[in-house]
């Protein structure tokens, strides 16, 4: 059948078109089943939808992505016909049905995947398939190396590439800015990429960004980590892994995570890594709440690095409280550059970067590995370091905690009892950060005065909250005053909550790679 | 935020909105999470959709429905807020670990599937959950009520209303149309309402289309039912248990069928059917393979209808070959009218039509059910009470056979042995006959001169392929050519295949209603 293009404004990345409900029952074709269009000595698959009104019998609506890359004018007959399924949509029927699938299926999902040829519907029940089966090592394996391959590559020289990675959960996780600069201050070559906040305050590309650009090419993180051992960039800028994107989009909206271990371990093999350190925060307020289903967890990344040939560490840490004082790209950036200027800041901070550090000091067995990274760290070895890599990725060495600009509008929050902090929510506190603004609003965020176990006096500033725009301040008020976010007293009361009955119970999701 | 309303030619039942990436980090919403839209003391929850161009910031771009539903004007300004999703989420999520739902929390995602407030996305995960954990039968129970209370409702004055459903499968059944007059001929009241075909060459609906209006609204149904006893309509049109339609558009693409219970008995609760004869086309080409399977399904319809009321008995059937000669809505109409003349035609489809009447008899303790059958088919009663349903639904009563228009491009095709009719593909003559056009094109399809079992000598006509158009004839040759449509042999040969080690293997995906 032929059809005159009528090119949309439809801003879709999978090729989409729009028939009018009685072509569609011609070419014998249902919403969501695939047509093929041939023109110009071009030719294309595309995913149907059907309309009644806004695309007229005899035409064929174009989104912009098949408008493109068709290169057809308004009204240019196009040549449809039905087109089968993808051959992946049967491993993914094969998924829900339980069984395990073959490395070279997985592959040929992930392609189609990336490639676009799965509509959203197709992906869905793929993920969810994942979520209720789980998967088979192998399967884990495969499903890394499938991610990995079709995207890009990073590739240096040495083959001992060093890298951490952060399950994440926890507000003012800003560990990556100073153990970066550690690792590569001591030789070795560590080419952070970093995520931005999906669900967080703050990701340590929305922190960086206050001191440097990091959405560099590929070629340009080359170059950083010729001159400086390091980089800490944003990955989103270099598509490492551009199937973990998509399949987030299908994560987020249903609020499940069934593909941390290759989302996590795709990136690390495409950027080459031999030797990675995994933080698992562990705590009630993040995704793993037990030592034990850290150790579990710890156990999977580590089988999966072996298949992936790479050796993989984790580190269990506390997780019950935000790690620092502050929580916002730009407050946490003041933070990494007044601790890393000689060694002195926040203990828990300081306490990870060299628990961490060590980790991947080990894994070269370089001795005494505590006392080195302090050392790195108080004679100004890592702060030099730090201010190198800001260089190379274009910004101002120079750049002081004062210099980055933070939000005008301030709300001290006061106690009004005395006794000790005895908890901290750090779901609370994610909520009041990102209702402020975090991380779009660079200088919004929550400023800890107290932390857990500190001695609070009535009247004793807890925390601030830091916004652009009053209205913004005020959501955050409310949310204080509604929720309890800090827990002030003498002891722990042996009552942990009563539970009304008909209150609005709700759990938050955190997705963050 | 205000943003400024821009009315997009989106067609989309869902409440669609697309935002400027700025707009939506502003607001802290991703794509598919929920806004709250108010303007003009109109408030309305939509779905969001993010664009980089064709939105501009400042701009909200609004679907059809969205634009419709807040009567705004190019420009107008809406006051735009982050929104949670609906509660059914919750539930649709505990479905995915495996819990059993409450009747409450299925209704309530069904309410939600018809308000058009969940996405597909979310009802996807909801459609695999319940594909790969399976329903309790009190979920079964819930779902069907939901989705029947979500809909319209038929009610007529008395209680005893019957009714008849095949779960499908078979091309060429058209047993519910000579069915229902020898029903509503016998005094019993039967308001057949019935689908398009998906993925057959016709439904009942399609067939009976080609004698008169099949899209009747429900005052016109229950006049036509006062009138006649009976009616053969397309349920479609009253939107019985919309909930179906919906859910339907997300099985099709995904090839699976988890709802095939509560769909069947939410539309027999629709009309308040207190007595009803399932039948269950049992073969190796159709959904249900073997008796033992066939009885599994047969009790589970009869014990979700003991929870809905519904007084059911089920008749699993040979489905090894089509029903009759006909298939094709025209082809099948004509066959229907020469056999209800005086019950005089195919024995098969005569058979179906005695056994499944005399199940609807037995209910009301008939005695001698299948000579009362005979008489009222042989008498010219049904014949008579066809028409009247004909007429009462707005068609000519005094239509013939020949009246009917089919397809003038006709190939015969012809046996190049002789022998015996061994077997015949379902799969392949319902796509010989979807590729020439049945059910748009209602002349189109094929006209079986040969059935199982019948002697057949080189030459002999096997089948006609009719047509409207030359190139959709060349299609089904090339099918016939391809594929074992017809076994014709003295034998049956203790080989029945063998397998070529690479050649592609396709399952065929049968959603009919």
């Amino acid at each position: 059948m032929f059809l005159k293009a009528r090119p949309l404004e439809i801003e879709a990345l999978k090729p989409i078109v729009i028939l009018n409900r009685e072509d569609a029952d011609e070419l014998d074709v249902r919403p969501l089943d695939r047509v093929e269009l041939m023109v110009n000595n071009k030719k294309l698959i595309a995913i149907v939808n059907v309309a009644e009104v806004f695309v007229l019998e005899g035409e064929i609506g174009l989104s912009e992505t098949v408008h493109e890359k068709l290169g057809v004018k308004m009204g240019e007959k196009i040549k449809v016909k039905p087109s089968e399924p993808p051959e992946s949509l049967i491993f993914i029927k094969n998924k829900l049905s339980g069984n395990v699938l073959k490395s070279k299926e997985i592959e040929k999902i992930v392609i189609d995947v990336v490639g676009q040829r799965l509509s959203d519907i197709e992906i869905t029940a793929f993920v969810t398939g994942l979520y209720i089966h789980g998967m088979a090592m192998n399967e884990v394996a495969a499903l890394s190396r499938a991610m990995a391959e079709t995207g890009k590559n990073l590739k240096f020289k040495t083959k001992e590439i060093f890298d951490k990675h952060s399950i994440g959960g926890i507000p003012g996780d800003k560990t990556s800015m100073i153990l970066v600069p550690v690792i590569a201050a001591a030789g070795l070559t560590i080419p952070k990429t970093s995520s931005r906040a999906i669900t967080a305050p703050a990701g340590t590309a929305d922190r960086m960004e206050c001191l440097c650009p990091v959405d560099l090419t590929l070629e340009e993180i080359k170059r950083v980590v010729r001159k400086t051992n390091g980089c800490l960039v944003w990955g989103g800028a270099v598509e490492l892994a551009p199937a973990d994107d998509m399949l987030i989009q299908i994560e987020y909206p249903l609020s499940i995570d069934p593909l941390l271990l290759p989302s996590v371990m795709s990136k690390k093999k495409a950027v080459n890594a031999k030797y990675v350190v995994i933080d698992i925060p562990t705590g009630r307020g993040v995704k793993i709440k037990t030592p034990q289903e850290a150790e579990d967890l710890a156990i999977e990344f580590i089988e999966l690095g072996k298949k992936l040939k790479i050796n993989v560490n984790c580190i269990s840490t506390f997780a019950d409280q935000p790690i620092g004082y502050g929580i916002g790209p730009a407050l946490e950036a003041r933070e990494v550059l007044n601790t890393i200027e000689n060694g002195k800041g926040p203990k828990d901070l300081i306490d990870k970067v060299s628990c961490l550090s060590s980790v991947l000091f080990d894994f070269k067995k370089i001795k005494n590995p505590k006392d080195k990274i302090s050392h790195i760290l108080k004679s100004g070895k890592a702060d030099r370091k730090l201010r190198d890599i800001i260089a190379a990725q274009g910004g101002n060495p120079k750049i002081k905690p004062e210099d980055i600009p933070v939000a005008d509008k301030v709300v001290k929050i006061k106690s009004n009892k005395s006794g000790r902090v005895l908890w901290i929510n750090n779901h609370f506190i994610t909520r009041m950060a990102r209702v402020v603004g975090a991380p779009k609003d660079k200088g919004a965020g929550i400023l800890l005065h107290r932390k857990l176990a500190d001695k609070v006096k009535k009247g004793d500033i807890l925390f601030e909250i830091y916004a652009e725009k009053n209205y913004k301040l005020r959501k955050a008020l409310e949310i204080f005053e509604e929720k309890n976010v800090f827990g002030v007293g003498k002891k722990y009361s042996i009552v942990l909550a009563e539970i009304p009955e008909e209150e609005e119970r709700k759990k938050y999701f955190i997705l963050e790679r």
